[in-house]
């Protein structure tokens, strides 16, 4: 957020600011989802919606797990939610009694941590590494687990290192945690923004399994707040009524236009962004190892580049701002765990805009070695 | 709950259900607001807005405080949310911690206790009663103040009661609230809608005052999501940080058409209706006492009659809705004080299926007499 304003500032000064620091697409929604909405609008549909949302959107959501997963899933267990942050919060709320304690990466989406906190959870960070593309294992999740401990959350693709849990992995944790009695919740926000990897969904794996969900990245809708949760069928209830106390209904316009999302027509331009994503990871990868920027796991996912800068990030950042108009989010915006020398480059801007940032960001490697 | 289902079914079964359970308007945005909505959306408008909203809608906020209300508000200290349940959540988050107890009104918005609860909190009934305009009083805020006690929430108007508290109790309340430290939580969604009252707001009391709003209820607005709070200066920074991490932001359209929301156009458009409002109250409260329902006390807010059945009230709403077609709400929904004989008839149906429900009232009333 400092890095934001003062971005900001410079902008106002005049300068031509590059945004590496902004988590959401610049793409908006595509065409035939903003004309659903508008239809929505100007036909009225903008009351209260049932609180488990559009009957024809968890449909329709249920639909794209067998299309593009070729996994089943029962309708009454997706639910829609105002955005994934409405999603995880009640979630949270729905599992988490005070003292309870969660797992959660370190680095990863501060967010995690927040909501275990907001209902009175202590989040337990697990120390994640380029080793184990930083990712938890089934090892330390093992290690870490406690009396007290209730679940973890994790999210594949990662904010911010942009890498996947190994299928393989994730099921491994599964089966410990459905063995201690405890919830496996997925954040999958970054689904289908994969890159030389398929995706694919924690859905099916043994036990307790949450999954929570997005039109915000993939589907390019962020300020629509607009998100889904997969349940366990037992704990549909419960979270509908937490639902119903705490939200009433997600965004009703919003749920209309999204049950576009999932056409032929939105699903190819969706693609065809991916592409774009995918040509704008390959040419600010190398651009960052070429300004002596380490990136020990190639990033398959979301849009984020995770790099280690051998110094102070913060420093890193600042001065890479103030010198070339480079924006980017330093890593202890993300935890503790490593993150002090490294920063966050999200690709979020066009190939114009990331090839003008690479040529800043060797010019201030040249000029301010990074050891 | 039971009654929204058990009435769909009828429908389905091909009978023509009157609706007086649904607490929201018929009417949906006006025109003008539609439309910036529209042009946000075809704009791509659609991206986050900053945590605490537009700048453009917080500004028009608080010039309506001044235009509507001659009450002099600081834009730093509005702040949009979604929905005023994304308003009172962020707020409970911020004031409760484990163990805190806040009063609540009972008969009151469930809401409120709901919010108190997520946080670990105790919601703690206040008895209100027709004495009071089923209002607080400040004797039963002194009465029930304890070690533990955190701030009071109540609705003005209220919900279920239609009822608005009188400004002078609600400055003791204030006042004695200010003198024990504590927080004052005035739940203003249903401003704008009264009838026989000037609308009036509690900006401006004494103390820790924290005002939520929305525009679901006057503005006829429901499914948009979109509220707002007005905080103490000191509050705001901390607010801020708990609503980045719960909700990012509010709707990004919804905050766009919003703004259209206090033109001279779309304020013309909401007070035509709100005389129709008035139309309605004044066709359904004589109708409601000629079938033997008591309404002790006149409401001139909101657009519910809370009224006494006389007898089992859950029985007389299921008796009412197999029978006659009528859907109302049993007042057991709104907590334990008195509730069980109370019935909540809210008039957000045109005049005509009113005048329908009216005559189905009383037809109930003469062949199951109320005692």
């Amino acid at each position: 957020m400092d890095v934001l304003s003062r971005a900001h500032a410079l902008e106002r000064a005049g300068r031509h600011v590059v945004h590496l620091e902004i988590g959401e697409p610049d793409f908006t929604a595509p065409e035939p989802v903003v004309e659903a909405g508008v239809r929505a609008l100007r036909e009225g549909r903008t009351a209260y919606t049932a609180t488990l949302g559009l009957p024809a959107l968890r449909e329709a959501i249920a639909a794209h797990y067998a299309a593009r997963f070729a996994r089943q899933v029962a309708v009454e267990c997706v639910v829609v939610t105002a955005g994934a942050s409405g999603g995880l919060l009640t979630v949270a709320a729905l599992y988490i009694d005070a003292g309870d304690e969660v797992l959660v990466p370190d680095p990863g989406y501060p967010g995690y941590r927040h909501f275990v906190r907001a209902f009175e959870g202590r989040a337990r960070a697990l120390d994640v590494s380029a080793a184990d593309n930083f990712q938890p294992t089934a090892a330390m999740v093992r290690a870490a687990w406690g009396g007290r401990t209730k679940g973890l959350i994790l999210g594949s693709p990662s904010n911010p290192t942009g890498t996947l849990i190994e299928r393989a992995e994730l099921a491994r944790i599964a089966e410990f945690i459905a063995s201690r009695g405890g919830v496996l919740i997925v954040d999958e926000i970054y689904q289908g923004l994969t890159y030389g990897a398929e995706p694919w969904t924690a859905l099916g794996l043994p036990g307790e399994v949450v999954v929570v969900n997005s039109f915000s990245k993939y589907f390019c809708m962020t300020g629509w707040r607009l998100g889904w949760v997969v349940l366990p069928p037992h704990a549909v209830r419960g979270f509908e009524k937490l639902a119903q106390h705490l939200f009433i209904s997600a965004p009703a316009a919003a749920q209309h236009a999204a049950c576009a999302a999932f056409s032929p027509e939105s699903l190819a331009i969706l693609e065809r962004r991916r592409g774009e994503f995918a040509r704008r990871r390959d040419l600010l990868l190398p651009a960052l190892k070429e300004a002596s920027l380490a990136v020990p796991v190639e990033p398959h996912g979301a849009f984020y580049i995770y790099a280690d800068c051998g110094r102070d990030a913060r420093e890193y950042c600042i001065q890479l701002l103030e010198r070339e108009a480079v924006a980017a989010t330093p890593g202890v915006d993300f935890g503790a765990n490593g993150t002090a020398h490294h920063v966050r480059f999200a690709y979020t801007r066009a190939l114009g805009e990331l090839e003008e940032a690479a040529r800043r960001i060797k010019r201030f490697a040249a000029c301010a070695p990074s050891a």
